[in-house]
């Protein structure tokens, strides 16, 4: 059984490490988010595709991103020399934007240098990112079109959001072996991510819906939106300022056409009617992705609601 | 009075914060060797330039290069992903990497960013690289010609040395300032740095020795040799490989032409007559710069001895 999963930051991350634990990850593929991708002093960072392999590999920070228990002296040597860096990089962390970028400057494609970063972390999840081609997320804000991290990060996701804009997609191909995984998986999980910063740039990827949409796979979606509230991250306030509703059946909603089955927390078990409504399969488990417990639970969970 | 000094690694660091701290800093040019230069992960690292300004900036590391108390979780990193790693460098100094190479990136010449770098770390001592051009000092050896850091730090100094190799030399121009500096110094000092590998590039670049020669400067040398050994690095090996004398006097006489007056530390004052039968004024007095006292010590003695 082959499992392709639709991947953001730390929701996807956590959600592929349950199921790393619960099925051989040869059979896993992770479709990775670079729309959050920034350069760093010359270094390519990807931001998403770290969380999972951090994540994957037994390391993630405190916080669901970058290494954990890192040191930052780099960081506060830089800011000791009167640069003013908004984006934090820890030390240990560092290396890996080095070798990524090492292998880019070689003439590597960010799937080839993802690959190497993966395989050096000792990874048999294939982690894949969406395009090689630049594919930022552009979010548009009453001030202006921000770059994704100078929104998320520089201003704490604070300036009220007014849609994205995803100046790379025309031109961007999907990275060798997407459509193939996206197409002829077994399963296909939208892991429960961001849909508008997550997800959203990965759809925009030309091929990436059609393949969704022309996939064999049991197609499922977990919902980032437990009560009314992202996990994690700014879902529910853009889902606000976005007119959609916030909740696990907002979310849906926007995910109809794409998947056969949704999946929402126990805590939205109400909303059930309301999503099957949509023309969708719905269930509702505890999806709180606690622990290694429950991270393993929730696959378990997504694996038998795909059976 | 303007002083300038010729300068390598450690030893010119250490003699340049003796005199920082005996006559102004803004009187003080350092004119730096770049032939060590190496891109390190696609960072420009100029060794030197970093052991002239941590030191100046009060940092240096406790073996002469890099920053005192430094960590190195990036390094360690970096050999947990498998890279096989030779060159060390740590976090703090990371930090330097990053911002010289970015204002490189950014268009800045070597100059520029190197008086970046001395700025941040609150420098008013002129640091200026040799040439903003591309200068690396190869070393020819009976293994072939090795870059100067494969031979220094990778093959640890190791490998016999049968000669150097200057390929960037016909095509580098001196950097800004650095003819005048030479030239137009009231007293210009060789470093006790090391003859071959330290100063014998700076004199590589088009029209610096001739500045030397032609100088209205009172100039003299410092020599790296005491007691027939180099009070660090390969030098006295590299005398030894290239039929020199290894002792001052050998120093001496590669010197001979581009100076007016060699020092000596007191252990070899027996040599002094056969300093001056070369044509030179000789001083002997205790050259080794122990501690902030003794830097203050030789720096005081050298400007008596220019007077």
């Amino acid at each position: 059984m082959n499992i392709t999963v639709l991947a953001g930051g730390i929701g996807a991350a956590r959600f592929l490490a349950g199921l790393a634990s619960v099925v051989p990850s040869e059979s896993i593929t992770a479709v990775c988010n670079v729309g959050d991708d920034l350069t760093w002093h010359g270094l390519h960072v990807s931001p998403d595709i770290d969380s999972v392999i951090y994540t994957l590999a037994g390391l993630e920070g405190e916080h669901g991103w970058g290494v954990r228990g890192d040191t930052t002296a780099t960081l506060d040597g830089l800011r000791a020399l009167g640069i003013d860096e908004w984006f934090g990089i820890g030390d240990r962390d560092l290396a890996t934007h080095l070798l990524r970028t090492d292998r880019l400057r070689a003439g590597a494609t960010l799937s080839e240098a993802t690959a190497a970063v993966a395989t050096a972390r000792g990874l048999r999840v294939r982690v894949l990112p969406v395009t090689d081609d630049p594919h930022p997320t552009v979010v548009r804000t009453a001030e202006g079109d921000l770059a994704f991290q100078e929104y998320f990060v520089h201003r704490r996701a604070a300036v009220p959001v007014q849609g994205f804009v995803f100046p790379g997609a025309t031109a961007a191909r999907p990275a060798p072996g997407v459509v193939e995984a996206i197409r002829d998986a077994d399963v296909l999980v939208i892991a429960p991510s961001n849909p508008f910063v997550s997800i959203g740039p990965l759809l925009e990827v030309a091929g990436v819906r059609d393949a969704l949409v022309a996939s064999r796979a049991r197609r499922l979606a977990v919902s980032p939106i437990i009560g009314g509230a992202a996990v994690k991250g700014p879902a529910a306030e853009m889902m606000q300022a976005l007119g959609h509703e916030v909740s696990a059946l907002g979310v849906a909603r926007l995910y109809t056409g794409l998947i056969d089955t949704f999946i929402l927390d126990t805590v939205d078990a109400a909303l059930l009617p309301d999503v099957r409504a949509l023309g969708l399969e719905a269930v509702a488990f505890d999806t709180m992705m606690t622990g290694d417990e429950g991270r393993a639970r929730v696959a378990r969970a997504v694996i038998a609601a795909a059976s």
